[in-house]
């Protein structure tokens, strides 16, 4: 019987599967006899002590946040700054952590949590607390640096690329008479891992998408005109993927959306899609249409990959088998052994070398030509797409969600003023 | 062993089961050993006598027509005016009717469809060819009339209320910090059908979505932000639901995208989406994110309703029946015969009491507020959007879609000059 609290909290965007690595992170903990809480609203939740009690979920609970997408426990987006100037939010953590026992601490994040996670870990190192902090990976961008992949990007990718296939074909069958040129707008601020993965849905330079203007690459619009113009004289029509990352040779987004940013620093992008679909019409005389799938892009459970839903259970329950070894300021990552068959395994890597780091597209998964993907992009994008994760649905036709109503630990500490 | 040829044709815009028809159009026209061409790009096949032979399909592509979105054969936005009007292009129909000894004439759509079918009937037996026409439903926009719904509409309706229902866990999880207002923007000209599917959604005040713009109901820009106001007070977040065929007072959408109008005469819409967002945003200083799920909604098979299949496949085989049984000028429609169990059946309609009409919603399907959908609505939905329709993946993790070579029949006639 193990003494102390785990403390587990989400943070940043969402994903089909996240409350897969969090129903794994509990129940992992619960067959050890481990208490544990859930901040509410990721670090926010920490911060102000509001803290979920998970004893009170029932194991088929607990085993239906598996196929529930979006945040069961709340996200959030803030990111704590360096020890010195946020030191008073560190104190508190600490304080709260205190007050509550928490000796394993899990954030399950991307790259900025990894920092803040690393931060911790430091903090509690150097004030003498017995704390093992765990970044555990998610993100539909899949740009953190040393993990194969990220949890919530198999899911993403899958969606994109059944979702491009489908669209295509009724493309295809209305074309001569209605849409010539269909523009479909995936996620991924910097890393074009979401807009390669809509090259899954084509087998040969016929197939859609015939265009996919990567964030990686400077978009030029008279050969990218060029491009589909050709395309829809040969097949008939044209898919072109755009990223919302995609940027001009001066480095700035194609749809640099007023400016604003969100409270990591990112620009708040969206509309490239749109806008995309606006100079083909006008430059061409084409008629266009357009998709921006936005949050259905990362919340459809019921297009998950198995692949990823394995993955994201997997971090999960390493997460808290890493914590409970003491594995102070490391990620569960994933590890691809082998590719024919596709093999992977987790092992523990120290959160300095992931945190603030981002992954972007190896060259060479770019086709040469800008607008395509490799053989090689293609067999490290496969394995993570394979496999259907099924989900139950109700009588009624919708899907048997989790819909869980949070208990609240009672607070120990005066509040916060931060 | 029947004499003479059955031509399908596909129209207007196509869904994620119209195939599903075609397959069992082939099917139950092959199990009476009736020749069944196909036209290639709808009624524009016909007249150019671009016909494909469906007996090059083996019963495995026939059937595997039934998990494929899209239209296989083609479809196409031509609508022909009246028999004075356009009178070369219907003789030309009957000269190539003649020419292929088709005898059977099944045109799969919506009502302009219904309404060439009927003129065609007409002319034939004014002409005295033996020619018997059937009009066979299919539209996302479910405004056929007489029909207890329309096939493909189910589907479409199972997409949006699933993928309301996971967008808007991502909203909830994330609204502390990021987005309080999310903005779906569905299909549907001038009836709000998919537009009430979304509310097939929640399942109460507090659940999603939580304002449904209905192209029935006169948008009020002030009453509507009072509305998204209070939500978010209460709930902490808005998903708003928006019909594309949203209008003001004075009768014009919302979103009259340049005034552009398609073959049929419709107007091209898109953007009311966004541009609810951007009012959102701009007079309520909250953050929103928009999506447009656009082409997606009408063509994911992988979502696509078991009711809404059986129908699809149930209006294909009765087609072909009441065909040869010569039913000339009528369509299968769904009866509703039964609410709880829902049972259904199919019979003949004629298609001059279809034709050119649109089945809007009741009044009494949509909310006192406005913004919701009554219990009676809810009950009429539901049974469509029931059931999960399998389809298979190949073991790269995309679905297996029938992709066919054509092979067309020999031409008899010279090319028309229409």
């Amino acid at each position: 019987m193990s003494k102390g609290t785990l403390l587990y909290a989400q943070s940043g965007g969402v994903t089909a599967v996240i409350n897969a690595t969090a129903s794994a992170v509990i129940e992992t903990a619960r067959a050890r006899k481990i208490k544990v809480l859930a901040a509410k609203n990721g670090i926010l939740g920490a911060l102000r002590e509001e803290l979920i009690d998970t004893s009170r979920l029932s194991l088929a609970q607990v085993r239906a946040l598996a196929h529930t997408p979006g945040g069961a426990f709340g996200s959030c987006r803030v990111k704590l700054k360096s020890l010195e100037a946020d030191g008073d939010k560190y104190a508190r953590l600490l304080a709260v952590f205190r007050a509550h026992d928490v000796r394993w601490f899990l954030y399950n994040g991307g790259n900025d949590s990894a920092d803040t996670a690393l931060k911790l870990s430091q903090l509690a190192e150097a004030s003498g607390y017995p704390l093992t902090c765990i970044g555990v990976p998610k993100t539909v961008d899949n740009d953190l640096v040393l993990t194969d992949c990220c949890p919530g990007f198999g899911s993403a990718a899958k969606y994109t690329a059944v979702s491009v296939a489908e669209a295509a074909l009724d493309v295809a069958a209305m074309a001569e008479t209605s849409t010539k040129v269909f523009v479909y707008e995936v996620m991924g601020r910097h890393a074009g891992w979401l807009a390669a993965a809509a090259g899954l849905a084509g087998k040969n330079a016929a197939q859609a998408p015939h265009v996919i203007l990567f964030p990686e690459v400077v978009y030029d619009e008279a050969t990218f005109l060029a491009k589909v113009k050709a395309t829809v004289a040969s097949v008939g029509y044209c898919v072109v993927v755009v990223s919302e990352g995609l940027k001009h040779a001066n480095g700035k987004f194609v749809a640099e959306s007023e400016g604003s940013v969100d409270a990591f620093g990112h620009s708040q992008l969206g509309g490239v899609g749109p806008l995309i679909a606006a100079t083909v019409k006008d430059k061409l005389g084409l008629k266009v249409h357009w998709t921006v799938p936005d949050y259905l892009q990362r919340s459809a459970r019921h297009l998950a990959s198995k692949t990823d839903l394995a993955h994201a259970l997997a971090v999960g329950k390493a997460g808290v088998e890493f914590a409970l070894k003491g594995l102070n300021g490391v990620m569960p990552i994933i590890v691809r052994t082998a590719e024919k068959p596709y093999r992977w395994k987790i092992r523990a890597e120290p959160l300095r070398n992931i945190a603030n780091a981002e992954k972007k597209m190896p060259a060479g998964f770019i086709g040469k030509d800008g607008y395509s993907i490799t053989a090689a992009c293609r067999r490290y994008l496969e394995p993570l797409v394979r496999g259907e994760a099924a989900m139950p649905y109700a009588a009624d036709g919708l899907p048997k969600h989790a819909l869980l109503k949070h208990t609240m630990i009672g607070k120990r500490l005066p509040p916060f003023k931060g």
